[in-house]
This record gives C-alpha cells, structure tokens and sequence, in this order.
C-alpha cells in the first residue's frame, strides 16, 4: 500500500510502497485512514530533531494524529465492529502496568508512538494499533471529510484537553489564565478554558490571522504582540498581580523567559510547546511560590471527553485537507505558515 | 474437578464434581487455587440474601477470595507465566470502558463477580479470570500455604484499602477516626489508617479476643463497648465534637444510627458493612455538613498497593487453614464466631 | 430604630421599635441595610420550626439576607470605608479557629447567626456585624435598589455557590446533573452549572413560572414534572444509568426518595432543602459507591466569587421589592408563591 | 531593652539598646521571647543577600524564628491571655484577603516578615506580632528552655511540613521520596514523611553527623555521598526509574541538576533550598511530565499540626541554647557547622 515515509533526514519526505499491516496480537485493530494531520512534531522528526529521543531508523512511515475506519480486529477484540468510525489516540499501551491501571495511559512503562518511535503511523492507507487506542466516533465523523478533519483533535486537540484539565484547579472565578500561541493547540485551549473554567482567558499572538482566531473562539483579551511586550500587558492587565496560569504553547525563543515573568504569586506555568527551556531560580520559585507543569499528550478518557465535545459541537477546529501524495508539499506550506487551521491528508 | 458448591439456599453447602475451567478468551487465565477465603458475604448467599441482587441460579461455585497459581494463560496474556503466584481481584472487568480507563475497576459497565453472580468461583481446585484480575505476589506467597494465607486480602484487605484511601482527606494531623468492628476488614482497616494517616484510631469492638487483635495492631484506643455506649464514648474522647471519621464495618442493627451520632460537624460516614440502613435527616446533615462515602470492594492499584505492604511486612491478616472438603463445617464455625482470624479453604 | 420582629411563633412579624446597633468590639462594623432578602428559612422561624435548633427566644428581628452600606467600624478595621456598599455573609465567625483559618467559614467553633440565632438581623434600618461578614460590592451595587437587590446572594445565591463548587468533580464532560427545583437557589444553581461545568444540566420543577425561569437561565433540559416521574424520566435520559449529581433544593415531602433513585453507580446526592430525610440502605450505598453531601451555606470566599460573577452580569436573579413596613405582607406573599423571583425588604 | 542587629551588611551582628515594643492595633500582641533560633536566612541577611529582595534598611532587629509569652494583648484579642506561651508564625497577615481567607497565609497580599524585612524580629527580649501568627503550645512549652527549644519550628520545622504536605499525592503506597539534605529542616521533613505518607525516604546527606541523624530518625535508606553520586544511587534503588518526589534542602551548586536527573516520569521536584537554580528544558519537562513546587514557609494551620505532632512526641529536632547576647558567636559557630542541630538564641 501507499505510505508516506522519512527516508533521509533533512530531505522531504517521499511516497513509499510498503507491506499492509497485519494483525498480529488478539487486540490488534487495523485501521484504514481517513486522514492523518500534520503536526509540528512531524517537521521535527524530517529534519532529525527526535531521532535521538526516540533512537529512529530510517525508512519511518509517519503520522501520530490519526482517524479512519475499523478495518479489522483481533480476536480478543468485541467492542469495536469492522467499519466503526475512529479517531486514534497516539499511544499503544499495555493496559496492565499501574500507569494503564490508573488512567495515566502516558505513563505507561512500554508505551510505543506510531508515526514516531519507529511503528508505523498514518500517513498511509492502512495502519495497524491496539484496540486500546481507540475512541468510537459518533454523527460528528459520519462523512469521509468530515471524519478526516476530526484527526488533528488526537494529538492537537488531546493535548490541549490534557493541559486545560490540569489548569482547572487554578483556574476558579477572577482568575486569569494566559494562552502563548493561537495555533492549533492554542484555538482547541481556548475554547476548552471557556467550557472548563469561569477563568479570563487571555491570548498572546502577534500573527494577525490566529489573534482573530483567537477572538474568533471566545477569548476574552487578544494581544496581539510579541512575548516580551505581552508579558507588560498581562502585568497591566492584572494590576501588577500576573496571571494565575501561563499555558506556552511556543516553548521555545524568548517566549519561556517571558511567560515565567507573567506569573502571579501562587501561579502555574503549564509546558506544552518545546524546543527552548528556562533557567528558573530557586528564590524566585520560593518567593512566589509557583508551580511548572509538563504535559506530555492525554489520556484515552480525555480524548474520549474531547470527541464528547466535539459531537455536541462545542468544540471546533479549522483543517485544510490534502492529497496523501501532496505531503511533501503539504508539509512545506505547513512549515511557511500558509495552511490556516491544522493540514490533513488522505489517502 | 471438585468444588463447593450452594445447591440449595438455606442448605450448607456441598462437594460436587464440575467440569475443568477453560481459556475461552485471549485474555482468560486459569488459576490454580492455594486457598479461597470465606467472607461473611458467602453465608449472606448460602441463605440466599443476594439471590435477587445478583440474580443467582444454582448450583454456584463459592468464593471470591482467591490466591493461587497461574496455570494456564490466553493468547493475549503475556505479563504472566504459568507458575506465577497470584492474588486474584474479586471482579472480572472489561479494561475499555470509562471505569476500567479511568482506574475505577468497579464501575466497569460489565463487571462480572467469580463466586457470587454465577461465575464459578475460587471453592474449586482451579478457576477461570481475566488477566486484567491477577495481581503477582513475590514472597509473601513463595510458600503454598504462605499464598493461601493471602487469600483474604483479596476481597477483605482490599475492601479496606479502598475505604482507608478514600478517608486520607478527612484524617489529617488531630483528626479522630472510628473503627465499628475489628473482624478481619477491621484488622486490616487499623493497620492502614495507622500507615497511610497521622489520625488518632479509635476501635470500637464489643468482643473481647477482636478488641485485644485491634490492640495488638496499634489501635490508639479501643472501646469494647457496645455501639451506643461507644458513642457517648466517643464523643466525651473528643470534647463533644465527635469523629473526623467514623468506618462502619457493621452496617446493620443500631450501629449506623449510632456511626452517624459519633460524627463531628464536617465529617464523613464510611459504610462497608451492610445488613441494614438508617434513616438521615436533612436539616441534620446541613447543619453539621457531613458526607457519606459508600464503598464497593477496591480498584486492582488498590490491591496491588496493599500486596506491596503485605510484601514488606507492614500489613498482616491471622488465618486458619481449612480443608476444601470442609467448607461446610469451616463456614459453620464463621457463622458462629468460632474462627480466629480469617477462615481460609485449601484444595 | 424600625426593625420587623417575630413576637410570638405562629403569628406573623410585627413592626418595632429597636436601640439603634452600636460598635462594641474592634472589628464590628454598622451596616446600613439596602435590602434584606425574605428567605423560606424566615418563613419556618416564624412558624416556630427551628426555636429548638437555635434556642430562639423572642423577640427576635429577622434578615439573614442583607446588603447595604458601611455605616461605622471599629478600632481594628481598615480595609473598608464608611459609605461602602456591600453583601453581608450571613455568618459571625471569629476568624482563628481552625474552621476559619481553613477557609471554611461554616466550620467557625464560635459563628454565630444574625437573623436566625438570637442576634439581629437585617430586617432593620441598621445591624452590626462582623468585618469579616463583609464583601464590597462595585457598580452592581452603586445604585441603592441595584444594591438592594442583591441581598439574596448573600444566602441563596452563596448556598448554590458552595454546593456547585462542591459538585465540579463530579461533573465533568458527559455528566449529567440534575437540580430538583427552580426556585432563587435553583435559578442560581442552574447559571453556576453552565458556567463552573461542562456537565449537561437537567431541571426538576413543577411549577410552570419557575420551569421557564430555568429555560431561559440555560438548562439543558427541563422536567415539568413531578418528583415520581422525574425519576423516571432522567433514568430515561441517561439510558437507564441515572444522574452522576442530583442537587435537591427541596429536600422534603418525597423528594428526597426519587433523588436517590436518579442516581447512577458513582454518583452523588447534594442535599441544600431541608424538611424532611430518606432512610438510606447500606447495600445500596454500597453497590452504587454512592456519596451524599449535606451542604451549609457557603465560605467568604465563594460569596466574593459569587459576586465577581454577578458584576460581570454572568449570573443574576429576578427579585420585588416590597417596604420594610410591608413585611408582613411580603411574606406571605411568599409563603403563597405569589411572588416572582425573590422578594427584598428595603427600609 | 537589649537586642541583636545588623548594623552593617558584611560584619557580625551588634547588641544593641531598642525601644520597648508596644501595642498599637487591636490584634497586636507583646510576645516576650523565649527563644530565637538562628536560621541560614538570618546568615544571608548579615551578608546583604536579602538586601534587595526584602528593601532592607539597617539598623535590622533579625529573628523569624520565636516562641515566647504572650506579654500584652490589644483590645480585639479574645483568645489569648496574658502569660500564654505561644510559637509565632514567621508572617503577620491581614486576615481579610483572599489568600488569608482560603488558609493560604503566605499569600496575603500585605504580608510582613518580622526580622526579615524591617519590622522587628526576635533576637531580642520582646516583640510585637499580629494575634494571628499566634499558636497556643501546650504541655511540651511548659518549661522556660523547652519553650525556647521549640522555636526553629516556627520557620524550619513550618517549611519541612508545608513542603511534606503537598508531597503526599505524591507519595503513595511504593513511591521513593528523596530528601536532599539532613539539617534542620530535613531533619523535620523526614520524621514528618514517615508519620504522613507510607512512601520510602531516601535521605542524601554527605555529613557523616547529619547522615547519621536522618538514619535515627526513621529514613529507609541514608546516601552519604555527594548529589551527583547520590543521582546514580537513587536510580539504581529504583530499578533506573527514579523517585517519584525529591525534596531538595539545598537548592544551591550543582544539587539542582542532579535533583532533576533523580526524578522518575511523572515525578515532582519540590524546592526548599536556595541561592542556586537550574535550567529546565522543555521536551525535558513533557517526555517526564515532571512538575516542579516552589514552597514559601506554610500556612497558621500546618504550624499548628506540627505543633500536634511535637506535643505527642512524634517529631522533636535537636537544639543547642545560647545566650542572646553571645549571637554573634553562635551565629559564627552555626556559619562553621559547629552547631549539632539548631541554635537558638536565650534572652
């Protein structure tokens, strides 16, 4: 079948022919694609950026962001039926180690990564996960297109779903929360904080087109400026106080520095973007007092909480769609920053 | 292969032939019995008193205190082998839905209950689970009759655990906390309040031999005093105010009436124990704002986390070793008080 | 000063004459009332209903409901002026129990309770009370009728606060609440769970005024129907798994009964009304894993969050002013249902 | 009357002549001080560390460190008498903020810090606190040098409970907790993680003297080696998982790193210690979903459990008595290490 694969890193990716997947293990689930989205890690991975934290051999069929239709099922499978709509939550996991056991379905101790650590993902017709994986899609992905757009919420969406939730606490009456960066993540957030949270919710996004966005779904401050200046127009905001949660969905350039600066006394700085860090000073953690959260994806009942979501139409996201033999292509408007919403491609 | 088996309700129960349990599924295990413990809950069946709640037809295979061997493991198990020792968690789940994911094995949509609702139980030589049920046991259970001991925990100690887990937030430093009864849930109960809480335990047990058992076990104080003196009790302990928290492990005649008198403003009423029910006034629970926790059984983090104590010598259970083929005069000297400790059946 | 008191149980309030209040302790502060709110609790005083709960002895003056402005202040009070308008909480508290340093209010060792336990309340041109009490009101209240019809917050808006605060883990994405009543606490109850939750909001009312109130306040779904039915008929909505919260803000007659019978496995029962009670079988409490959670009034800190809510227009409540003088009157117009909304006394 | 002060950045401290403090609010009170203990803070202020953060102005009266009598109270002062023995919380605050509201005390907005910031400390004969900082110390304060003794947990004992208390979700039934260092505060924390949490303590402390107390006082496993050492040892006790918690005393060098390198997935690193700090990489932070806590001092209601817990004899920490006028030379011996446990100055 047809696959789109990293074959040299730093090269774009090219179109492969590659064996069909099989179902090997009594809860294996094949799934045929209906579209797989493109993702800022997949811009990592071509140009070698994670070959070292995931130890990558080359050829790599990527795509982590992935829904489609129950092709076929293992034998220890009976909740899901061939032909059931899915989106596709990132990780296999064993569902017996205590991470499983207790919802934490990223802290399972031999969780693998489709599209990244070396199985194959969904950039492809066909791909094959555990039947773990899989969150049942209801009216919301009854068209092929529409199933296709859903994609993007199993990571981009997951992770703001994963993020947003463990803001809550912080998040009460007259608190204020800042959002840096209207991408993706940052539009399925924003939304999420408004559902979730009686929180203002304040976005930092110096492009034009995501601020409006940003207004767009509800925010209730826009500013559109870069980090540094925002960080003095959330201190402003506030009345010198600081926000009480900082969600950086950047992580990288000066943006970390700055979004340590916006935090009040008693605040949280949520991690999901990457790429850069901080140096955080002891005293000023004390003083302070503040919290630093990492967020690595969701769990599977948070991506089945988000797709609840999605289904009432409470929670949306713009995607473009593109031909699965257009990803090399795809992937370079992705990276100029000229797809607006998330792209997708389908085979 | 023999079993125990409640042919009729209102009979004691009878040995009987059935057939070997089979692997249906990929992720069935046998289980070879070491010992099955007896619960008050098997004489509440044997007299039919849960023959409506769990629509029971005879004959039924007994016994949902298990421990034992793996003997034989479906296709999709591979985090056990055969000959592995295990303590078996009361509830077969089906690992896919909200509950299972989330880490609250009991309110699995599907949940079946081996030894109660008609899957046949751990009274035989050898039993079918999931392998989602097995917890391994290291050395506390090297020796067979070391692993039968283990027995109880699985429902008994686990029971506990849950509702010790569940009181943390109420049992904080100064906090008063009353155990109703130091039968073998009670035994348990004491050592876990003692470990996972900086409160005070106060054991309330009329009887003699069980008071002195909560005494060895590091009760604060213990009042062998019947329900309602022990209240008045408790409240003269407190200066009037009553419990942080009270664990009725009774739950039948006056003792929830007076679980609920020994309370403090602000505290929780723990139920375990059942039989009976009380009558709760609304202005009564406004006015000293209290909370009722109702607990079924326990998670498999749960049981894990207890095995981990049992392992490092921290929690203990007495038992007394009963032939299989004795299960009638074993559950007659339960019935009559007459067991010290937990009465556990060996093949 | 005039003041509206009960004279005698059973009859209704009359008109007096009372010493004007007067600064005694460093932090006693002379509010100046705007409105006091007419409560059903007032109605049961007068009736004699809760002379034994707070050894009341007449002639007591009503007002448990109250805002107005700071006419005075003690020695030791200095983050409120004269002439600022503001809600009074309808606790006393000492502020260093460990009730009070917690931030549970209702759990002050010492509170005491103007308008219902002995000291006076706000039915009056003037009380005095606490500076803790106090909560600065902004524009809401900058006009004296605006202020005036704020007072209801001060109870039955804060008693919704509290409950639905303490509902918020259980209502999460997919829950289902219910809210048996649509009277003041419920309209507030109603527009706090669509802003603190995602969780679906069904209402129970069988008043038709009342329904539409909930209709229009954003309720998912309204049951114009009696308790009985109501039951079934959210059993029905939740494909036979009942409610994940019920809050009963009726709490008598067979209220409470159907309540419990809405539940699903998990779920809890959030008691506000008062009146009446439920016996409550332990089996049940347990095969359920069911929590009840009695609820009093609520903290300082959620009136101020509360009132947050009310100036930026995100909750509000329908309310009639009626002349102190008219006390009489207004309440029994309360007493018939013929009052719309809340009613306020304004001296 | 006499006390001790900077009178200079850089030199030892003075004895010097101060005025007599005096009530001046309502909630004022005269503590007369029975001890004063010297804490690594006050070293760092007579270096001019604290200059800038705290805008000190010399003459500095230090000590944050107190317990005493109560010697005078002002008019709103109800529940302490005259002659009470008391240890004062380092913080005088408001009590009438959202942060003192809600139990946070060390988030009031006003706060001030006696001996840190200008407002007179406890090196003296006597000094002037809020009745809020106030906790009554019963039978263990009893006498005259055992009152003194229990002053350094007024700041060191406070913070090891604040730090330990937050660490408790962390700290589940077969969690590794790492404690980096063995002082004062450490020595507290690790008593304190044995009574609150079933977690295994790891203690690292290369000071044999200070290794050897963390070992009498309950750690599991003592590491006397440097943290780099120490990094390796944890992750082979844990199987190279890592802790689940470090609690890092130090804060300062290259301990930071090294803590960090500790921590298992899902773990959290929480500060005490400072003069240091670390850089955090963001893929760092996500791939572990780490967390990390600043702690600021604790809150009035855990330095009145810890005072529960001092009275029952569960916690204690070693102490040697000088006389206040010698400050200068115990503050040199506590600079040298010549102190075994905490000094405390004897007016």
């Amino acid at each position: 079948m047809r696959a789109i694969q990293v074959v040299e890193f730093g090269c774009p990716v090219a179109v492969t022919e590659i064996p069909e997947p099989e179902i090997q293990k009594p809860d294996d689930v094949v799934v045929r694609i209906a579209g797989a989205g493109i993702c800022r890690t997949d811009l990592h991975i071509v140009e070698g950026g994670l070959e070292a934290a995931f130890q990558q051999r080359l050829p790599l069929t990527l795509g982590h962001e992935n829904a489609g239709w129950v092709e076929a099922v293992g034998s220890g499978v009976s909740h899901l039926a061939v032909g059931d709509p899915v989106i596709v939550h990132p990780a296999v996991t064993c569902g017996v180690c205590d991470g499983c056991r207790q919802g934490r379905d990223m802290h399972c101790g031999t969780w693998r990564f489709p599209g990244v650590d070396g199985w194959a993902g969904g950039y492809a017709e066909r791909m094959v996960t555990s039947a773990r994986a899989l969150v049942k899609v209801g009216r919301a992905g009854a068209e092929p297109s529409a199933l296709a757009g859903l994609a993007p919420f199993a990571d981009a969406g997951l992770t703001a779903m994963h993020a947003v939730q463990r803001l809550v606490p912080f998040a009460g009456v007259g608190a204020t929360v800042v959002c840096l960066g209207s991408g993706g993540v940052g539009q399925v957030a924003v939304q999420l904080l408004k559902i979730l949270t009686p929180a203002a919710v304040v976005v930092v996004e110096p492009d034009a087109e995501r601020a409006q966005a940003a207004r767009a779904l509800g925010a209730d401050v826009v500013l559109e400026l870069p980090a540094e200046q925002a960080a003095d127009a959330v201190l402003d905001l506030t009345g010198g106080r600081g926000a009480r949660a900082v969600l950086d969905l950047v992580g990288e350039g000066g943006v970390p520095e700055q979004a340590m600066r916006m935090l009040a006394k008693g605040a949280v700085y949520s991690i999901v973007g990457y790429g850069g860090g901080v140096r955080i000073e002891h005293l000023d953690m004390i003083n302070r007092e503040l919290t630093i959260l990492g967020n690595q994806i969701g769990t599977h009942a948070e991506l089945s909480e988000l797709m609840m979501l999605v289904e009432a139409g409470k929670v949306s996201l713009a995607t473009e769609l593109f031909p699965l033999e257009d990803a090399a292509e795809a992937m370079a408007a992705v990276a100029a920053g000229r797809v607006a919403g998330r792209a997708v491609l389908v085979p």
